[in-house]
């Protein structure tokens, strides 16, 4: 049992309000970004999400000049953004000041200011943007780094929602891994109408292939509590989960479509949650936006092609996204909100908490200060 | 006349942001928690008042685990709270943590943690809180200390409002006791369309039972002001008050149903004001909610019963409520909202101001510290 | 090509966030003025304005009783103004207290407070308010220091508006005066549909009579930008400006019905524009209200009396009002209220800010506080 009333034993972790650099982070989908630019945040930095074609370019999102948001900008010229106010225009590819409309062609300014550019791509329909410091001419590390294996080795259908919610990242990755809360806030969550949760688990947790998982060693479905009295999840109507279906009771190693997952639940940096059903695997992302505000990313993915994907695309579009992506997690959303510590008083399962926090702490990674970083 | 350009004459009364601790004070009226927790905010503290059959409980709303507010909490097990996010339980009568839901009847923490209680009664219709320190065991002096005598010891009827007001206690309090604004700032007040009130007083404070009590020596009810104008509140269709009636006319012992009441307008700690109309009498609470919200309760009180009670509640209902505690009150919202001192400038009339000042000064209170007390 | 990164060498002018003081600025318009107070706020200052008969008086808006805004006040007696609250009147001419009513006529305060009265003059329409020191007895200078002197010397017709906008006065100024932007950000502007505007010049900054001038020595009206594409503002059905009108095409003396006015656009402190289109002369305030708002002014002036007065009056109401004094300036208001500088990289057409700042910074000017000043 767990008995801190701060996070002195986590300095960097309780330094992260803001996450960490050197990082591949999902942002919107790329079907929103059209012809005109999309402003994010991610981890305390402006971006602007910029279509050139296929490609899109992230650019810091504000003009050095007099410090207006580019993301108000115009498409002036091919491969270009202009600023609104007086016509500097940047290179989508480098972020150089190429042209400056309102000084004519032989603006002594012109070539000699940039703004910052951050590596954009597209996985899943997502744009992912680097966040991070990278020498001239050095090249990010693959967005696969960042991303689930499974998600980049295999064929899938996936449904997925991506927005804002209101709290700091880190509330949100500690409810994503939190081995306590689900059984018991989520026990009015119409996605579980039909099947039973447990009341109360014994957990351990193990590392494998870089992500924390899990493991549940008991499982108990009711519970007495003398002189208070007794509680249970199950009801005539909910299907208790079958012994030959993984991660519901509790398997260490659910096999999906042929995949060999590390247990029902796990996490790994720089904050991606994993969640194996039976029939498909959900996942989440908790992006640093910042100090309040968290950007939640959640898929849906089934490992199936043909006819299989199409009926689970259509059973997401139907009920998951509204259900599961919706009501259920809307519950997490709200205690993320209204989560307020430290100080705090930590009990036995939250050693799914301590152990990530620990995980985070010893990974070595780089702070992304919390002073906005400004200009170029 | 006082000159005083701030409040250091006065320096617990200026520290008295958030009210004095070890007092009693009314909250919300009993009917209005039901199944549903209720959070208040009380001398800067916040409490979760929680019904269970006949009794409402108070405790600290917030849960010491991760901070969430007990009042988003369901009523899982009877003479108990639950924590919505891990099922931490809380025994309703001495906040002890008796079950913990996703842990197991083993659980370690189990009876290791509590919340703080608040003593919680019910008088009047109303909820009384104890904001106070209490030794182990200690129970907290009788509700009766901090309510007038004469609403102890009588049968009557009464009708009330109470509600959560702009600006701090110390406004509102001042604006009470003041002596000089109602026959200006009222003037146009509804209530008064057909009483004619003063144009000025001379007036003294005097200390009687533990009020303090406003004794008008004069009472003017025209005024000429050499080379400004006239002033006069009397109008053609105004009765002025008669001889026989007590209060209106400045009478020092007014007695109303055999009461002998100190005065037309008192005050007592720790912040109840008392105003004995000819019929009835009008009582205000401000209690401390933050630096700057006040909860304002406004009680009519009729010492009759049977017919004439009915009748009186009747009329509360129909006129009172809507004009006095109405339209009439809400003119000193307005100005206790508005209201930006110190720096100040007092004039003669502020002798009732500064000898509340003067009795909370000397009172030898406990200060609520003004930053907020987090955890148990 | 400047190239400051922030303002350390404009000291004076950094810290004028609320401006300067001894000048005079205009507010609302006098007709806005009328039975009811209306406050204002002036370089920090809050100021309640008051109308008796033809005259408007301005006093500072704060009661020193207990600090309850005047403007929320009645107007008891002719020639005054009585707070709300306790009665406490004041003398409109002086600000004296020249009656307490609540306190009668032997009231000891009476003519011992006053608060501190600005002088108000009514000029085109607007409420000119006098922000400055003055010695006991000493007159402000005449308004008409702080006016364009053509304004006072000549018959004119005007159309104008006056509105409180999102932004400091000092980023509205500057953009007034800028050189750079209009010809970029406002050519999605209705009010220049038809009429071409160039695409960079080559401008020169002179000091003319006390105003900053613009001088264009060159205008280029289309441009190459090398590798990146070409910018014009030249369409089928827009027509350029006449070589004999003036202004447009940068004439250094425009002439407008017999007035040598130095140049098409100019600024003066305390923050004035003049824009000389080829019939009509646009006038620009920028009044410092607080750190983040700023009071624009603007009014469009045709120096002609008659019909052709009557016309242009038609004009302006029909058309340049939504046209330039809306949809135009609103595109103004929109940069001043994003932009975000220092840190700033100028470029060649700044000389015109940098001219503007310099020329603040030598004028020897009153800073106001920063801290808002109270009482009196």
């Amino acid at each position: 049992m767990q008995d801190g009333a701060d996070w002195e034993k986590w300095p960097t972790y309780d330094a992260a309000e803001l996450g960490f650099r050197d990082h591949w982070y999902p942002t919107v989908w790329a079907h929103q970004v059209g012809a005109k630019p999309v402003p994010v945040t991610v981890c305390g930095e402006k971006v602007v999400l910029v279509r050139d074609g296929d490609t899109v370019h992230g650019l810091h999102d504000r003009c050095p000049h007099r410090g207006v948001p580019l993301s108000l900008g115009r498409r002036q010229f091919p491969g270009t953004i202009s600023c609104p106010y007086h016509g500097w225009t940047y290179d989508l590819t480098d972020g150089k000041l190429c042209a400056v409309i309102t000084d004519g062609p032989d603006s002594p300014i012109s070539g000699r200011v940039s703004v910052a550019t951050y590596p954009v791509v597209e996985r899943m329909g997502l744009l992912f943007v680097w966040i991070g410091t990278l020498a001239e001419g050095e090249e990010p590390p693959p967005v696969e780094r960042d991303i689930p294996a499974e998600l980049t080795d295999n064929a899938f259908v996936l449904g997925g929602r991506t927005e804002v919610r209101d709290g700091n990242w880190r509330f949100a990755a500690e409810n994503g891994f939190d081995e306590g809360h689900a059984k018991y806030l989520h026990n009015t969550a119409l996605w579980r109408l039909f099947k039973v949760m447990p009341t109360w688990n014994v957990t351990r947790i193990v590392e494998q292939d870089g992500w924390l998982v899990r493991v549940q060693d008991e499982v108990h479905w009711e519970a007495e509590f003398p002189g208070v009295g007794s509680f249970t999840n199950k009801r005539w109507w909910k299907r208790m989960p079958l012994p030959d279906r993984p991660g519901r009771n509790g398997d260490a190693n659910p096999v999906i479509a042929g995949l060999d997952l590390p247990g029902f639940v796990s996490i790994r940096l720089p904050g991606i949650l994993r969640v194996a059903y039976p029939q498909f695997v959900h996942y989440e992302w908790y992006v640093p936006v910042d100090a309040d505000h968290v950007r939640y990313v959640q898929l849906m993915v089934r490992f199936e092609t043909g006819a299989k994907a199409l009926a689970f695309k259509a059973k997401y579009l139907a009920a998951i996204r509204w259900l599961f992506h919706g009501q259920f997690t809307a519950q997490d959303a709200w205690m993320v909100d209204v989560m307020d510590s430290p100080p705090e008083r930590l009990y036995r399962p939250d050693l799914s908490l301590t152990a990530w926090r620990r995980h985070v702490e010893q990974a070595g990674l780089v702070l992304q200060p919390t002073a906005p970083r400004r200009g170029h």
